[in-house]
């Protein structure tokens, strides 16, 4: 377990460089930090392992340099760095399997000590589809919840202003000096006061569509619970119900007219079993319960309850895949995801060894991780 | 139980005259048919049970002269009369506890044999409500199911209009001659070329608001489940789906949006877990299953499956009460709904005999019926 009193600021430096490096993401960094017991140790070990999963080129390392003059640019934009298992990490998000090793965040901290509700929804929404958004996002806000969303237009924004007097958040596909939409730059500004604004993705990185469904698991992850408001079918805000769904988030929606398309998707997660909302009260009566539980107190929201999990051996050096062994594991693998259980099962190999192979081919660019423990070959 | 060889038509006759006297309604009807075996056993016995219940004045018996002229003003409208347990009566209907012993019905009787769902909501329906529930209504109706409404404005009229053509029932609060609301005589007529008008009211008779909810009884036990288009808190349409449920039938809901008040009602629903109803297919998906299974077929559709109970002792003469266990039983009703259960026990009596004096309270107008079992002196 990560303790902690061990995150020094030159730790969260080789943390910071670890997640920044090429085919590292939560997950691997997570699997290295489990295999070689440091982020240090594992920045030296990356070379070799991209090399032995066959990487065609050589997967960048994030430079002391770079890290350090990243760091700096936060610093001046007022971002503070929270590591995974500091007692300022949100304790909800630090549960999920792919929670982020660092979290920049600006504005006020103790706002994300604050039981959180997420409310997303259409960006094309209307103009009752924000009103009710409003409303719902400002009775939660009164009653002690600190309201999530993503920024967008249409129902994020509308959830965000409303319960700005309340500490809201709004978590970023892109780094904090690349607010996404660029006309809600004020609004963004508007919820430092209260709130906080949270990103994993580097400073001066602008988002592209594809990021959004990974912010979206963070969106999920800091919330005890997720409302949909106005949903066409296969819009990104059925993409994050999904993934609270896996969370283990609970998931609400407000109904709406089967006539309207705005409507299908939320209808549809009703439909589902989502919990029907039409007040702040039915969240409320949901939700009251799960955080009626003792909440671990900031001095543990990354110990026992959450954070880096132990890991199952002790980071002692662990036998090395031979070569033969590394062909027979990767033959198992697949364009089709495929579970990593059956890999193991499978291959005969240990199940340390096949992490081993798995985390070689990641860092070569070769894997592509799935939920539920599944992976393919790219 | 009652066969329906035997219902000639003169023990239709006497059946007609004991349902049109005063204070017996259809679950009296069923106690006294039980109690005397039959009609005309229960007419004779009608002046001294009510004299013994402490009727104020005597209450009225239809004589055979008003049921005559009934019937043939009912012959001369195109109205059939038909008896629970006979082949044509709806085999649904015939289930409900209260379910009418004669059934008026005037259009085509074949429409009654189909599989039916009711579609009821708002008279002061929204366009999109009213087009949502005829495209529903026009669905169901080719998926083969009778629509089943109350002829009212708004939803129950768009209901009817969009599954004319393929028979839809539309039940009555009051008799067959006194169409309500008289704008929808046209189209109650139009409804007569495939499908039928139902009404277990006298002729002549014009509906009060009080008699809607017990007309609506036979809306939701006609249908094997019963759909809510916009309701509103309080309406009548849910009192429908009270009914529904506790009739044992399914109940939908189309969901509508949080800040619509023509909504509240049937958002409420779903939270109480109405199955929601964006389309035809989600009815027919719970639906298709029930309905599914071997139904009666029409030979036995008042038989085994349901029509008048099989009585629990002959109906050979019973034990009379004596003045002091009617007192007894007497005392232990009052103004708050009493289960009859509950009566039996408290006043040692037998069960036939708590029945017999339930029914001379009943007969003299001090008695009131709840559902569940539950009696309260008025």
């Amino acid at each position: 377990m990560i303790k902690p009193e061990l995150i020094s600021d030159d730790i969260k430096l080789d943390w910071f460089r670890l997640i920044r490096s090429d085919h590292v993401g939560p997950r691997t960094f997570r699997d290295l930090m489990r295999h070689y017991g440091s982020a240090q140790a594992a920045l030296s070990a990356l070379p070799d392992l991209a090399r032995r999963g066959g990487a065609a080129g050589s997967a960048r390392i994030c430079s002391r340099k770079d890290a350090e003059r990243e760091l700096a640019g936060m610093k001046a934009l007022g971002v503070s760095l929270i590591a995974l298992g500091e007692p300022t990490y949100p304790h909800r998000l630090a549960m999920i399997d792919d929670a982020p090793p660092l979290l920049a965040v600006r504005g006020i901290l103790a706002a994300l000590a604050l039981p959180m509700v997420a409310i997303v929804g259409a960006r094309n929404a209307s103009a009752a589809g924000v009103r009710f958004a409003e409303r719902l996002a400002r009775d939660l806000g009164e009653a002690g919840f600190a309201v999530v969303s993503g920024l967008a237009r249409g129902i994020d924004a509308g959830a965000h202003r409303a319960s700005l007097a309340c500490g809201t958040i709004a978590v970023l596909a892109g780094g904090h000096d690349q607010i996404y939409p660029p006309e809600h730059v004020g609004l963004a500004e508007a919820i430092l006061t209260q709130g906080a604004l949270i990103s994993e993705a580097p400073l001066g990185y602008a988002p592209r569509a594809r990021d959004f469904p990974r912010r979206n698991r963070l969106i999920s992850g800091l919330a005890a619970g997720v409302v949909i408001v106005e949903a066409a079918k296969r819009s990104g805000s059925l993409i994050t119900a999904r993934l609270a769904l896996e969370q283990g988030r609970e998931v609400f929606a407000a109904p709406g007219s089967p006539l309207d398309p705005r409507a299908e998707g939320s209808n549809e997660l009703l439909k589902q079993g989502a919990t029907l909302v039409t007040e702040a009260a039915d969240v409320i009566t949901v939700l009251g319960p799960i955080l009626g539980r003792p909440s671990p107190s900031p001095a543990c929201g990354g110990g026992k309850g959450g954070g880096v999990e132990e890991p199952e051996a002790p980071a002692s050096p662990a036998g090395e895949p031979g070569s033969g062994e590394r062909a027979r594991i990767i033959s198992l693998l697949g364009p089709s995801p495929a579970s990593i259980d059956d890999v193991i099962r499978l291959s005969g190999s240990s199940p340390s060894i096949v992490r081993m192979v798995l985390l070689e081919l990641e860092l070569a660019g070769r894997l592509e991780r799935h939920g539920g423990g599944l992976v393919s070959l790219l």
